[in-house]
C-alpha cells in the first residue's frame, strides 16, 4: 500500500510559520512522524511539497496507478483552487484532505473548501495528529 | 482516560436510515466497534444519544469532571444549535466534532457548522470510521 | 389505514393564540373535526401535540411500522428544524405538511420550509381546514 | 357556485412534459378526473390554460363577477409574473395556488412564489390530486 | 407634438384595484383628464393599455416615427421586464416612466425598476397627477 | 401657499459640478426659473441649501407651520441619511423628493433612497425641470 | 405584583462559563441579588431555568394567568428559536430580555434576535445588573 | 434535417437597435446568410420572432415532431423567462441558445441565463455570426 | 457622580413626532423626568440634544474630564454614524445606549446598531423608561 | 492565418476523466481532429496545454505577434484567474472562450466565468465540437 | 504650491485615542513633521480638522482655486459619506486619500471606502508617514 | 538595507498594456527610476517578476534574511492569492502592496484585497510613482 502526501503552499515553513496557529514542527518533523506511523501499518509513504498550484495538479495526475491514496493538505489552494478539486475527480484516486489549524476558527473565507467535495472527507484541528489521522483514514478507507 | 460519545438526533436509526448516506452500521455496532478500539488504548468510553438539542446540552454540562473528552456527532444540530456550541465553550471538555458522511457533498446548509469553533477540530466523511478517528484524535490530544 | 396528527409548539394554544391569525378553534376542535372526517374514509388517526424538537423527532420516529402516514403541522419548527426533516427522510413514513395560516404572507423567515423538501408535499393557508386537506392528501397518496 | 381552473404555461403539456416529475396524466385527464369531483360537491367548473401571462392576467380579470373561486397552477409563472399577483389583489377572487410536483425539492427559484401571498393559500406536491385538493379547498373557503 | 400614454397590466382595472392604494379614478377618467391637459399644451395624445408584455414592446416599436414621446406606466412589469427596457433602448423615443403610488413604500421588490435605466426619468407616487406631471416632464423635455 | 426648496450638499456649486451629469444652470439659475413659475400659481417660496446633514433636518423641522409643503433635492444625503427621513415623518409636512439627474442609470448605491420612503412621491431625471415638476406636484397634492 | 424569570440554555453554569465573558456570579447569586430588589419594590419573583427549547415554551404558556410580567435572558435560544417567540406572542404575557454581555460585541450572528420583535423591549450588556434593570423595566411597565 | 431558428423580443429591430452592440444588419439579412450557410449543409430553416414571451413558449412547443433542433436567441427572456426554460425541457427538441453581443461584458443581470441550462449549450459574443454558429452546432449535434 | 444625557436627530420633537412610535412626553417632560430619578441617586445629570451628527461627536469629545457617563439616544444616527462609534471609542467615557422604542419590531435596517459596540450595552423599547433604566445601568456600572 | 490552441489545468487527462461530463475523446483526438478542420480553412495551428495558470499567461503573452487568434479553454481557472483575463486584455490578441460540458448546468461557481469578458466570446457546452466551433468563429472573426 | 490637509472626526484626539491602532502623535504633532516635509519641498501647506461632515464638504468647495491639491484623511466619513465624495467630484481638486492604521485589518466595514473612487489614490496603514507619503504623492502628481 | 520589488502577473507587460490604466513605462523604465531613488536613500534593491503564483510565493519565502522589506504589485493575484497572503503572514518580512491604478475606480472585484490585511499598508492609484511612495514607505518603516 502506497499513500501520496501532498503538502500544499508554505508548509514547507512549517515551524517557523506562525507557531502559534500551526505548532512549532517543520515538515521534516512530520514526515519522521508520519513514516513510523506508516511502517506500523505496513504502509509506504512518499511526502511532496509545493507552492505552485498547477504543480500539485501535475503531482495529483502522476499519482494515479503510482498511489493508493493522496493525504493531502491543500493550505491556502484549500479556498480558492478549482483545478485540484478537479484533478482529484479526474483521476479518481481516495483523497483525504486535512489541515494541522482548526480550519472552522478562523478567517469566513477559510470555512469553505473548494477541494473537500472531491475527498473522501476531511480532517482539520489536530495539529501535527492531522496527518497521523490522514494516513489511518486512508488506510481504514482502502481496507474497507 | 474516560471519554464520551455523544450522537444527536436521528442517529439511533443508524443502519435504518439513508444507508446509502450513513451506511449498514447500527449505533450498536459502531458502540461494539470503538469498545473494542478504546480497549486497545485503555480508554473508558460511554455511549449517549438523544433526539432532545437540551438533553444533549444537559450531558455535556455533566461530562465535566466525569469525562476526559468527548467525540460528538450532533447530526442536524451541527448546523442549528447554538446551546450545543456554548455548553461546549462553558464546559471546556475538550471535544472531537465527527460525521459519517462527508458534510461538504450535502446540501448548503450542512456545509457550516455552529458547533465545530468550540471543538478541537473537526472530522468528516469516513463512514463508521469517524468514531474511531474521533477516539484517536482525543486520545492524542490528551497525551499530547 | 392509521395517521399520525403531528402538531409543533404553541398549537396546543390554538384559538387562544393570535386569533385573526390562526381562528378561534382550539386543537381539541380540530381533532373532533378530523376524527368526523376520517370516519368517513374510514382512517384511524391520532392526534399528538409536543413544544419539544427532539419530542417529535422522536415520535416521527415512532411512527414507522405503527402508521401508514403522517399530517404534520410543525409550526415554529418549520423554520428552524433539520433535525425533524433528517427524522422524516429516516423513517420514510410519508409526510404531509401543513399550515393554518398562508406563511407566504408573513414573515420573510417564514417563507421557507426546512422540513417540506422531505415531505410529500405542503398545504398552507386554508385555516382548520389545512388539516382537512392533509387527511385526504394523505389518504389518496396511500391509496394511489 | 362556480369555479375557475387556470393552467399557466406548458401545462397543456402535461402527460408529455417530463412525466418523472409531473405525471403521465394529460391536462384532459385532470380535467376529466375533476369535472367528476366537482359534480359530486355541485360545483360548475371551467377549465382554461394559456402560455402567455398576460392573457391570464385577461382572464383573472375576467373572472370577476363570473366565477366564485380559482383555483390556479401559474406554473413557470409563480417565480416570474408580478402581473399575475397583481390581477389576483385587484379582482379580489378567492384564488388556491396549487403545484403538481412539490417546489420544494426543485431548483432555488422554485421555491419562491410571487403569486402565493396574493392566494388564500398554497398546495404543493400531491400531483394530479393537487387539482383535487384545490377543489375542496376553494369549495370548503367559499362555505366557510 | 404627439404623445403616447402607455399602461401596463392591471391598469384597465384603476378605480376598482385597491383603491387605497392606486385611487377610485378610471383609466378613463385619467385619459379624460390628460386630454384636457394635453389640449392645453397642444400635444395630441394617444392612450393604450395591454397586460401582455410582448405588446408593450410591439406598442413601443411602433412609436418610433409616430409619438415624440412615450410616457410610461409600465405596472407589474416595471419590475420583471427586460424586453420593455431593451424596446426603448432600440426605438429611442423619449420615454418617462411613471407610477401612481409611491413605489418606494411598497414591497421590497418594487423598489427595483429594470425599465427606468432606459428612460429619461421616473415620476412615482402622485396619484393620477403622475400622468400630468409625465405629460409636462415629456413636453419640456421635447422643447428642451 | 408657501413652499420651501431645501437643496442637499453641493448643490451650490450646479453650474460647475459636473456639467455632464448636471447640467449648466446654477442653482440661482434654477431660484430665478421656479420664482417664476410659482408666480403663475400664486406660490410663495423659499430656496435653502446646505451641505450639513444636520441643518437639513433642522430646516425641515423650522418648516413646520411655516411652510405648506416642502421640494426637497436632498441630493448625497438621499443614500445615507435617516436623520432626514425620520425628519420628515415627525413633522409630517408634505414632502415632494426630486433629483436633477436619473437616479436609476448611475453607481448601485444611487438606486436606493433612504428618504423617498417619507415622502409623497420622487421625481427623478428630468434635470432643472424636475424643480418645476416637483413643485407643480407640490401644488396639486395640496390642491387636491 | 408576580414576575417570572426565565433562564435559557447554559445559565446554570453562570460563574463556570467563561467568566471574562458572563462574570463571576452563579445564577444562584443572581437570583439571591434579584429577591432583594424585588422585596424593595413588593414583586414575587420565580426563578426557572432549562436547557430545552420547549421546556422553555411550556414554561411561558404556564406563566399565562400565573404571572404579570417575564424577564427573560433567552441565551444562545435568542438567534434560533421561533418556538419561543411564537409561544410570547400566543400568550401575551409582558416580556422583557435580557442579556449578560453585550450581543452587539460579539459574533455577528449573536446581533440577531429572534425572540425581541415578540417582547416589550431588551436590555443587553450589564452584567448581573441586567436582570435588575430587567426587573425595573416590567414593574415600570406594569404600572404605566 | 428542418432547423427552427427562434428570435426573441426586439430582435425584429436588428440593424436600427443598438448598432453599436448588435451590429448593422437586419434580421432578414441574418435570415438570408443563413439560408445560404444552410443550403450548403442541406439543413431546411425557418425563422420565427415574436415579441410576446407565450408566443415563444407556442413556437417550441409546436417544434415538436416538425423541426429536428432549435437555434434560439431569446434575447431579453433569457434572463426573466422560466417558462420558456420549462417549454425547452418539456418538448425536448435539442436546442442551441445564442447571442449576438457577448452577455459576459453588459450589465451583471444579463450574465445569468435562466434558459441555457436547458439547452445544449450556449453561443455568445459572435454578432451575426453567433447564428452560423448555432447552425453548425446544431447540425455537428444531430448528426454525433 | 455626572452624567451626560445625549440626544441625537429628531428628539427634540419628542411628544409631537409619531407619538404612537415615541408617546406623548417632550424631551423636556424626559428631562424633568430623569432630574426627579437622578436626584433620588444624588447624581449630577446634563441634557444635551443636536440634530448634527458632528456635534454629538464634538459633545462626545468634550465630556472627557468633565462626565462620569453618557446615557446616548443617537436616534438615527444609530444606524448611519461609524463618526460617534469612534468617538466615544476615542474619548472611553462608559457609554449606555438607549431607544424609545423597540428596534427589533420596526424597519430591518434600524435593527442594526453602529454605535452600540462601542457601549457598555443597549436598552431599547422601554419608552421614557428607556431613559430611566439607562440613568441606573450607568450608576451600577460606575459603582461597580 | 495561425492560431493558438490554449488547453488549462486537467484537460491533459481527457478521455479518463469523468467521461459522462467530458466524453471519452483525448486532447490528442481533438487536436487530429481540428488540424483536419484547420486544414479545411488553411489554418495554422498550435495546441498547448498546461496545469500552471502562470504558464498559461506566458503563453497568452507569447502569442503576441505569433498569433492570429487564440481559442482557448480556461477549465477550472475560468472560475479563478484573474490573471488570464489581464493577460488577454494586455495582448490584445482576439480570443475565443470555449467549454467542452455546458457550464450552466453545473455547479454554481462554474456558472460565472471571469475570463469570458476579455474575449470575443465563449462557446459552452458542445463536447468535441466546442473546439471546432472556436476554431471557425476566430476565424469568421479574423475575416470578418 | 499650496496643499489642503483635511482631517475627518475624532482625529483631534490623536494621541489619546485607542493608541494602539492610532499611535501616540497628536495632529500637532503631524501637523509639525508635516510642515518640516512640506518646506523641504517648498510647498505651503494648511491643517483643517472637523468633526462636521458638512463642514468638511464647505472646505473641500473652498479649497477650489485656493489650493493645489487636497491629502485627506476622512477617518469615520470614509466609510458613510457620499457628499464628500461628491464634493470632491464637483470641485476637480486632485485628492489623495490617506488612513493612519491599515482599513484592511479591521471591520468588514472599514474596507469599503466610498470616497476613493472619487480621488487620485489611497494609502493605509503607514501610521503618522501616511501624510508624508500623502504629501509627496500630491506633490508628484502635481508636477507629473 | 534591502529591499525586495515584486510584481505579480502580467506587469512585465507594462508600457504595452492597456496603457490608458497602466501607463506608458515598462517595467525597465520603473526599476530604472526606483534604482535611481533608491540610491539616495543608499538602499539596495532587486526587482523580481513572475506570472505564476507559486514563484512569488517561492520569492516571499526566500526573502526572509536577505532582505529588510518588500513592495510587492500583486497584480491580479491581489484579489485570488490566499497563497501569497499566508506567505507573507509566514516569512513576517515588512510588506508594502502597491498598485499602479486606483483599485477603487474598476470592476468591484478589484476593490477587495486578499493579500493588504498581510502587509503594513497599501498604496494604490499613482501610477509609476506608487512604486517610489512604496519604497519610502518601506523605508520609514524600517527607520521608525
Amino acid at each position: 500500500m502506497k499513500i501520496l502526501f501532498l503538502n500544499g503552499p508554505n508548509l514547507n515553513l512549517l515551524g517557523l510559520r506562525e507557531p502559534d496557529k500551526y505548532g512549532n514542527n517543520t515538515l521534516q518533523d512530520i514526515e519522521a512522524f508520519i513514516r513510523k506511523e506508516a511502517l506500523k501499518l505496513n504502509i509506504e509513504v512518499e511526502f511532496y511539497q509545493s507552492n505552485i498550484e498547477g504543480e500539485i495538479v501535475n503531482k495529483i495526475q502522476a499519482a494515479k496507478g503510482n498511489f493508493d491514496a493522496i493525504v493531502m493538505n491543500p493550505a491556502a489552494y484549500t479556498h480558492t483552487s478549482v483545478a485540484i478539486r478537479d484533478a482529484i475527480l479526474a483521476v479518481q484516486v481516495p483523497t483525504v484532505e486535512i489541515h494541522i489549524s482548526n480550519i472552522h476558527t478562523r478567517e469566513e473565507f477559510r470555512k469553505i473548501s473548494l477541494t473537500a467535495p472531491a475527498c473522501i472527507g476531511q480532517i482539520t484541528g489536530f495539529g501535527i495528529n492531522s496527518y497521523k489521522l490522514g494516513l489511518i483514514a486512508a488506510f481504514d478507507y482502502l481496507k474497507g
